[in-house]
């Protein structure tokens, strides 16, 4: 921190990149004032054009072409890593020899393996890190998570979530990146991940997985020209591709405190543009969540009499996580929020940690990064050996 | 049929003996008129004050004390066996001997074994049989199944169904026969039966099951004075036993046609009197059904225009299964309905059969009671062989 | 009643008619057992097939063709009428003559100076009379009312109601009965005083409305060949007629409490089947109730704590008014019940209001017939004078 | 403009206030990148801690205590005034007559002469000025504007409005500026004139109101020590005042176009922090808002087969106005949004009219924010004549 202020970069300006880049942007006008000054430095892309329509768009000083460029400015604190999956490691690596802090994205190595790695050089290097598992940043997930946490809804016995996507219905969307790779690459690493890390959020770790099955419902897909980013259509080169991993994804869980849960994920889930949610069975109580409603959570407890009880729905506010100082002071509950806020609370809790601001729940460490991943190798492993139950390392 | 009239009796007058005892009584007032004349002959019961209340109540002329009773009176054509589960091979195959028509409570039998001596016997008397899965005859069900088997929506491919109920979640409901037994013949069975049927009735047959895992959640429960009936309380001795089986199982499956779907089934759950639903996924649609909403569904497709596309609520209504002329005639949409009314519909689809009427889609036969049991019975081995994949039978 | 039994009759066989009979039929098979013998006598209609078919149908002995062999028949002590409006003076004052305990359909007569005749008679007859306010028979409702009346909402303070159809939105439904005569006798008469009956019903009587307001959306409608009953399309002549009444009526209005109140009517409500419904504010507490989720309200107060409140979705169930013997015993909750259900109890009441027996509310008084029409001819009344405050009568 | 680019003030420094530095903070980051550069120069309230906190919050350059230090300063352009209500007109007028452009906070103003003589100020400035009617940068309000003005849904031919807040039901609430006023100046003026504003800006202008009546719910309230901002509690010096203004107001109306309408208004409505919302009937379709739930609306229409058919639950996302580059580029539907990202769209569009730039409908203009007040005052006319219809002026 030159001068007591915080520089920050952003590597990878895609959709992703841009929402840490708005994140970064909006981190001084939420919650406590006394964050030092952000200086928002520097936005690289191996596309140059795109690198500086973000960095003109989200104000800051420089578009740069390569990590390496960030990696060596001086004036720059802090780094956002949100590039392939399968280059996280050396970014990473790279930048914390470089004594950057990082946040990384979800999820954080192709492989438990590399996963392992970089906890190790996270160790080592001592500085700030953490993956973006933006959505424990959802009001309602972690007032549900209080709820939880307090006990007076009981211990936990039964976990019923979903990760139901639509990006890839449509089986004119092109062959990516996406599409490519070992079973369990596909929608259980893209959306499933989320899911698993919100049920550990809440219900704490997953002790094994059973069941677990994949399938690919489109085949094949039409071989796009040149190279495509995000969801949608694009110009076709008349060929068409194989879809090697998984369009759907299921499993059963032990929880390590013995609840169970299923587990049903899908990129191709019709009528589910953000389908992210979960149902918790306690012993005395339950939630529930949906993302396509993240501004409001369910509660059953036992507290009303039963004729007037029943499930409440409530409106996240001013009692809430985040909300309080999240949104314009003084905020009224149901005003509403968005992904977008919850990639501000995120840049603005890894700003804190920086500053050692104890205010907000710290990022997801590198060692839940890795443990997502376990989970997901876990699920692997139990469809390739035809359910059995794994345990996850 | 004595002058062309049926005879009907009602063995078990418990909560379930008098919905079908309702059923009879109604069975005349619902779709076409040219049902035989219905006779409400008897209603039997081990409990001669209860039978007795019970005939008195739907206007059936007799009480009787024993299924014998009923199987050699000659004005009884047709009997609803409603008593427990361990006794319906014995009464089953004493009616069918007598030449009785059978409609049969779920779950057919205790064991394939008992159920496939029923099957037998069935074919062998050639009487009409059926099993009483009532929520087959959900109007929104069978909507939902119609536009499955339309082809509108596209192939299935992806199932996820929960089946939470919450009788059991008080710790002072006592100790009785329903928690009684080896793991899966709890909540699976009781409830979870009822999933499976629908999981099939709708996307056809389950292939083999994985992942299967079963949790107590309530350790023990106080013995009660003499025998309860039903969910509730009662006056206890002081006591306290040991809960033998299930109060959640989840496990997954992959149905015939290559969808896979996950199944969560609790009789704790938390705030749901009456959870019985599912969400079905599709290559070009989805759908989902919820028993607290009976009178709706929801689906989702491609046919209007994205920008006001989305999850369609649809009120059920004359343009639907049973409705029309189920309940009074002209009957606008969202007039509501209840269990009570799939009940009628049930009986008169098994009068129906019994008249050679082909008006409704005929009742469960023993053939899918049984396989519904070797369903769970496969669950329940794969929950004895560590989550492995069982092909059921 | 002879023999201390009660012989039944239903007078029109309409829609409505084979609801009440269909109440009839089942009247003994809810609540407590100590209701007299129910004799299914007679089902009379002007169209001898059709009283035949519903006499055959809900198993009465007799069809006849004329309420006078209704009112002349010595073994019918109770007669539902559910013919034309304008007959039901008529009728009802020579049922009353003859002696017969009489149920009449709502609204109870076309002008409030009928009714005050008809009061007069029931009074000066001294059976029991009741008029067809068949939603107060709602569980919902009366769930409601009873938190009202206990006081822990605290007082209402304001009120919003809804009467959304949508019957009459397709201009091919044919010209009717239902389509003619004055403002206010159209969508105000036919759904809003349904509306107006449960607004009084939940939060006493209404002082005096304001702003009424008329719209006819459709101007002209197909004049049918012959005649038609029911909502649906008709074999049509060619020619067109002028609607003469509402399709759409707002109004504001007072309660003698204080309350004040907003009512939306219409039968052209697209997207709305059956759209009854309401909100109440209380100083300490709201409610909601929408018929087409007829089991099912939502009810607020400050019970829970701030952080874990909102609205709570109640589920009917055995704690609530008519569930817990209204359908088969022991139902749980959220077994669902439809508006036939609410004509079993409605006939149930006026049978045990005939018996003299102390179990549910009494049915809507003429009395409260009178105030009904009372009400709708202010609104009128506003209408006419350009939405000047008028005093109900 | 100097030098091209933008600089930008906002004049009070309250909760609303905040909203508008947050939204020019961000207007760059939304939609095409052509604006030019937007300078954020000063905050100005009269509570100088407020002012600071609020400038290094959002990151603007100076504070200041005065309008007139903003009106004085070379370096801006354009203003957001966003202080009480009676100061709208000078300050307005102060800054039109500095040449600065002016959007201002609704109300426009006290009064509709004051309102008139703004609008004649900015006539003869000829700067831009606009209106924060906020909800009309709702994407689901505008998505459904959009429907109607398609004609797809034919015309709107009924309109049910409310606006159910819950700020002042809590009786401790103390005595503020908000509780004092003629009648029409409580809940009507602050919550209801955004129903009004919504209501004409989907179904077009109301031609005049009626039956409008107003209802004290909370008499009196404890006055605080010293001055309270917001809407919480405060500390209180014991003593009480009678509150001067209306809790809840009711009144019908008709539009230009001949639709009907209610309008339900309430500031102690419990159970709805944020309850904003309508229906708007069309002669082939209806659609429904709630802000409560912001990210979806709701439309009906006939496009789908009747047995399929029902409301649509359509959650917003790239076909939707706003949404495609309002949220991060390529952000799929359901990611959610909420009242702060409606003031980002807001502050763009008025950035948008100073650069002439055709990308976002222009801010309600000054004409506009006089109409919305006519309407308010012939609603207070209305009440005051007895619920007489009033028109509009």
């Amino acid at each position: 921190m030159k001068d007591g202020s915080i520089g920050v970069a952003v590597i990878g300006a895609g959709m992703a990149g841009r929402a840490h880049a708005a994140g970064y942007r909006s981190a001084t006008t939420v919650f406590g004032a006394d964050l030092p000054e952000v200086r928002l430095v520097a936005v690289a892309d191996i596309d140059a054009a795109v690198a500086e329509e973000v960095r003109r768009r989200y104000g800051f000083a420089r578009a740069e072409q390569s990590w390496q460029a960030v990696a060596e400015a001086s004036d720059i604190d802090a780094v956002s890593v949100v590039v392939a999956n399968h280059l996280h490691r050396e970014v990473v690596e790279g930048l914390l020899a470089a004594g950057k802090h990082v946040l990384c994205e979800k999820p954080l190595a192709p492989s438990s393996r590399d996963a392992e790695a970089m906890v190790a050089a996270a160790e080592h290097a001592g500085q700030v890190t953490g993956v973006g598992y933006t959505y424990r940043r959802s009001p309602a997930v972690s007032a549900i998570r209080d709820e939880l946490r307090s006990g007076r809804l009981g211990d936990p016995i039964h976990f019923n979530g979903h990760a139901w996507f639509d990006y890839a219905l449509d089986p004119l969307v092109p062959m990516t990146w996406r599409y490519r790779g070992e079973a369990g690459s596909g929608a259980l690493a893209d959306v499933g991940s989320h899911l698993v890390d919100l049920a550990e959020h809440v219900c704490g770790p997953v002790l094994d997985v059973s069941g677990a099955s994949f399938a690919t419902a489109i085949a094949e897909r039409p071989v796009p020209i040149g190279t495509t980013t995000g969801h949608g259509r694009a110009e076709l080169s008349g060929e068409m591709a194989q879809v090697e991993n998984d369009d759907i994804a299921v499993f059963t869980a032990r929880f390590a405190s013995g609840a169970l849960g299923t587990f049903s994920v899908s990129r191709v889930a019709h009528g589910n543009p953000d389908g992210l949610g979960f149902e918790v069975f306690c012993s005395n109580g339950s939630a529930a969540f949906d993302l396509q409603r993240a501004a409001e959570f369910v509660i059953s407890d036992s507290v009303p009499p039963a004729k007037s009880n029943g499930h409440r729905r409530v409106f996240v506010g001013p009692e809430h996580p985040y909300i309080h100082q999240g949104l314009p002071v003084d905020a009224p509950a149901g005003v509403g929020h968005g992904t977008a806020d919850m990639f501000v609370y995120q840049t603005r809790a890894f700003l804190n940690q920086i500053a050692a601001i104890d205010e907000l729940p710290p990022c997801a460490s590198f060692a839940d990064g890795l443990r997502g991943i376990q989970v997901l190798e876990a699920v692997a492993a139990s469809a390739n050996r035809q359910g059995a139950t794994v345990r996850v390392a």
